[in-house]
């Protein structure tokens, strides 16, 4: 299956509105190092699923018919917000895969216009196409799902935002889901104190060891964490990568 | 003061997402036929007011202290969805005047970043720099203000969206203001029932019929509206225009 990260920011993106640390400028000059709302497009010989709505363009980006469903992570605005737009649109439903929140987000649940929301289970798979997905629990402060998700020929991804640490388990399954790669909520730079909705860097490393992935890329990224790794330098372990707005890696 | 109109379109836009009317056919083709969630900039030499935040790029088109503040006619997502991503800036407080809606939309309240909700009282003027505006109630299915609008100099200019008709006292009190200028609410082709919550062509006429501005402009424009206007070639007197996306006018 091929991943691409359309977008890799926490909320706020990177730039910043108004914002002038050296990441944030270094965006505005270089639109490369721009980051958008997460999310991710999954692509198969049989679907295209983008996980999560919250880039503001994707009726822009995704005419209408070609996507196979949305799966969501949760309710917040950064994750849903392109579809306020969407929704008023014409034609065939769109199934939107997401946690059985029972608030959902402003009114998208009372007017949903071509949206079919579809409450899932936690860790109880569904199936898209040639997918087999798993949504597994996570700790934010709104009901959140990350999702494991596997091809029939058993290449497995794992897409886990937004989340500090992770349940037990959700752990346990991807421990015994090996082998596999993963992207994985890194949202701050390391903290002295363990933060309270997303990630640090110490955090999403602590999850890698314990999960040992093949292959993580680091997302939910923020200004901060940007601005952290260009004073650093820090470099990364070759079984770990920054996403990046645009990157397409083969799973 | 010179009026923008950026955006000019009901919720969904045109074109509608995955409709294949004529007017969505020549809007994808001709990008002049756009019509984006329908707001307006007010700006004098002091001051420089965005009417409504549902277009999804403000952040972008509105760099950080390039408002003086923004208006809100009600917190229905269309109008206010670019504020999900402007509150997580950096920087001085950005005053969002708005009705009293007690809701708001979604967690924008809770949540409210760098944005200073500041609630306005109905026909109770306020002033900007130098503009002095006065809220006034229309008929929509949330509480929901249009605005009376002066400069020092004693031009004046009322924007109405969105509302069905007008109720008693927004219609005597722009009777009793004359002359001004409008942008008024047209979502509808004409109908045969009276709409629900937007006014069709009829009753957006029938409304200028009785405040008698000196020049209006239909706003608010959906699809249909548009294909209603290509079928039957409707010519509008001169004293009234289509508003359509990068319109700016002198008042």
């Amino acid at each position: 299956m091929q991943i691409t990260f359309t977008g890799t920011a926490g909320a706020g993106g990177v730039p910043l509105y108004g914002c002038e640390c050296m990441a944030c400028v270094r965006a505005r000059q270089q639109p490369e190092h721009q980051r958008r709302p997460c999310s991710a497009l999954v692509e198969t010989d049989q679907v295209r699923l983008l996980l999560d709505a919250g880039l503001m363009d994707i009726h822009e980006r995704f005419p209408a018919n070609s996507l196979t469903a949305i799966v969501l992570t949760h309710f917040h605005a950064d994750h849903v917000q392109g579809l306020f737009h969407l929704r008023w649109g014409k034609g065939a439903k769109l199934s939107i895969f997401c946690p059985p929140d029972p608030e959902g987000c402003a009114d998208l649940y009372k007017n949903s216009g071509i949206l079919n929301f579809l409450h899932l289970e936690a860790l109880k798979s569904f199936e898209v196409g040639d997918l087999k997905i798993t949504p597994l629990p996570l700790n934010h402060s709104k009901l959140t799902y990350g999702y494991a998700i596997e091809t029939e020929s058993g290449s497995r991804f794992a897409y886990l935002t937004d989340t500090v640490g992770l349940p037990e388990d959700s752990m346990q399954f991807l421990k015994s889901w090996r082998p596999f790669s993963m992207a994985i909520d890194c949202s701050h730079p390391p903290k002295i104190n363990r933060p309270a909705n997303h990630n640090d860097y110490n955090l999403a490393l602590d999850i890698i060891n314990k999960v040992r992935p093949q292959k993580s890329w680091l997302t939910h990224l923020t200004h901060e964490v940007d601005r952290w790794q260009m004073e650093t330098k820090c470099k990364l372990s070759s079984n770990l990568a920054w996403a990046a707005d645009g990157l397409t890696v083969q799973i």
